[in-house]
């Protein structure tokens, strides 16, 4: 049996836009990771009438609610009262919570304030859930089939007691654990992919494939659902196997966090260090490379040649390139990455020049990138298909991705000797 | 009159916890600017019955629902059809898009796979809005005094839709005028300003006062309200001011975009080129710089040292320095900059070097950070007292900033002579 939740988020403050709703990210997380499909997600703010909607919606469609924050002590901390409403419970004092809220004043020298005192009440027949990061403690309450739990606001309290205590007590009512798979692809869009996996893309239920495009990267998620974490990966394969098989070298990872964290890996296993030399994407290859933890490993050297008497007088490219080609050529890409070669030291160098944009240049549109790799295998140079757009940031991001991906292809046939 | 608005996010990957629902956060900050109640976030799956039901609830009780999300190439993209059915609209297709699309397609050398035809249907009577940064074009439709506009899912087509077409649009409905000023700020905390400025940031409303916290500094944004443009400009203008006043060289710009940008037109103004010799941000502040567009008028040369033996034998970071100090120390920082300023012939050189995490090194713990600018005043250089985190993204962020702003101060001071 699987559950159905929904997570309902009490505040203001993020309809107002003051705060980004976290909490219902983590919550998310935590309910797929325990094989709780959630179907929906729904802010209101601290307004008793449109709260008690939204709680009783919750409950007609979904068999957990997760609410998050309107604990605490003011009178605009309605989410308890609510709740009882809907579920037509009456509201009991605990003495022994009044008692600890008291005892946390006098600790620190205080008087509690009256108002405090609501955090001791709670719908009839509540499971208290222990806050030892805050003061409003949580409750869970479960009638006719369905549960309600809620948790308080700040990210901090909730992701301990969910940790803590309410983590161990879902996985108690669950029969059934989800395994993803993460498998990332350059160089294959969308709507390709789908074309060519159209029935596992489409159609596949268990394991369910899901594509997200971000950062001129697509990623398929993978996912099963089984009695066991064994039986669900087992679920994951042919899935991962048919992408493999699709995608080829465009595939770079699977389970792995980055590219740069996979090229960082390829290096130290061929045991060559890369240097870059950058024009246009001025700096971002080597803050990608350096992004990943170790980087240092493999990693030596950078060179931003933005201005051609860099290009020139510092990487060695020839004036007459520049004067016959301008910097901004094949080239020129080519003798930047040779020239860092041998001013680095390094065992690959990586190369890129061409137009970030706004605006165009004599020498091409923005999203014109010609990328170099100097090594082992001599020198290979192209010029980027780069999808050309009038933002300068994308242009230059994409450019970032491309030449790193250039890199990879070249480690690969360095690898296949 | 005052709208109520819904704001509805298509989507199974927010629900999955993939990725962070930053779409809602930016459109209740920007529909409150406008004057415009935001009552309810929804979020839900890709799922054609829930996203129906969730359609017909929002515009049953919302005057203005604003969608993100599902308006892709693919067989799970649901919205336009979704919300043209809850309007009992039937959907046409624009001939104009579609050869768009297909010409789109062509530049890159491609053809247009099939299923991409589908961004070129929309509710009958809907208003198109251009998509400049992705396929998808976004639309409104407004029938019996609802009104439904549908944006795509990614941020930063999303943004660029908005503020380009979709805000002067609801500002058109609206019967007045919205001016927002925006005050930058870096080396005074979000509480220190409520300190300092009490009255102006909790309880002003016409002008509005609302702090974000971002990207390792603070912004100020003052919104006032008039019939005209010219009113609600100069009803900023105090608080502008009083700002400014109690932030003094910390305010480092009023509505201009960025810290590069600003430090881009101070070198220019100066007829100064700045070199930047870079080891923990490994190339994060020359990327920052070539964000702005122009920076090659005042930037020639970054280096990324990562590796002690580039320190010295490229950047002459003495043997010396780097036996008895360490290459994260304030003596190397020193020589990375001045070694850079010979190196480049540029006018002023900033170098950074420190421990970027995530764990500790023996010089320092995480966050640790030197900076050195040399240029026309000698060179000074600094400890910086970076907030330390465990997290190596956060801390190379925060140095990037810090070292930026050291920049800008050690400019202000050429600037005064």
């Amino acid at each position: 049996m699987s559950l159905n939740a929904e997570i309902l988020c009490v505040g203001t403050e993020i309809l107002l836009g003051n705060i980004v709703n976290t909490n219902a990210t983590f919550l998310s997380q935590e309910l797929s990771a325990l094989g709780i499909n959630v179907y929906y997600h729904t802010v209101v703010g601290d307004n008793p009438g449109r709260l008690a909607d939204a709680v009783e919606r919750a409950l007609s469609h979904s068999d957990l609610v997760i609410t998050t924050g309107g604990l605490g002590p003011t009178y605009d901390d309605l989410t308890k009262q609510t709740v009882a409403n809907a579920m037509s419970l009456p509201m009991v004092l605990h003495e022994d919570i009044l008692a600890a809220l008291k005892a946390r004043w006098e600790s620190r020298g205080d008087v509690m304030p009256p108002n405090n005192e609501q955090q001791a009440w709670f719908p009839e027949g509540a499971e208290i859930i222990k806050n030892d990061w805050g003061t409003a403690p949580s409750c869970a309450v479960e009638r006719n089939g369905k549960m309600v739990i809620m948790l308080p606001g700040p990210p901090n309290e909730l992701r301990n007691i969910w940790n803590t205590y309410v983590a161990p007590l879902l996985a108690k009512k669950q029969d059934s654990v989800l395994v993803s798979r993460y498998c990332r692809i350059i160089g294959i869009g969308e709507s390709a992919l789908e074309e060519r996996m159209p029935d596992l893309m489409k159609k596949s239920i268990n394991p369910s494939v899901a594509p997200y495009a971000a950062n001129g990267e697509m990623l398929l998620r993978v996912t099963a659902k089984a009695p066991t974490e064994e039986e669900a990966f087992a679920l994951t394969l042919p899935a991962v196997e048919q992408i493999a098989g699709e995608c080829g070298d465009a595939l770079y990872a699977v389970d792995k966090d980055s590219l740069e964290q996979v090229l960082v890996e390829m290096l130290l296993s061929l045991d060559m260090k890369v240097a870059v030399c950058e024009s246009m994407t001025g700096g971002w290859i080597a803050k990608r490379l350096t992004d990943a933890p170790g980087a240092s490993a493999v990693f030596g050297c950078g060179l931003v040649a933005y201005a051609d008497e860099i290009k020139h007088a510092t990487v060695g490219v020839s004036q007459d390139t520049l004067d016959t080609h301008s910097s901004i050529s094949l080239q020129a890409a080519i003798e930047m990455a040779e020239g860092t070669l041998r001013l680095s030291g390094a065992d690959v160098a990586l190369a890129v020049t061409g137009v970030a944009g706004p605006g165009a240049l004599p020498q091409g549109d923005p999203g014109t990138v010609y990328v170099a790799v100097a090594g082992p295998l001599g020198t290979r140079a192209e010029l980027l298909n780069v999808l050309r757009s009038r933002e300068r940031d994308r242009n230059r991001m994409i450019a970032t991705v491309r030449a790193l991906d250039y890199l990879r292809h070249y480690l690969l046939a360095v690898q296949r000797g």
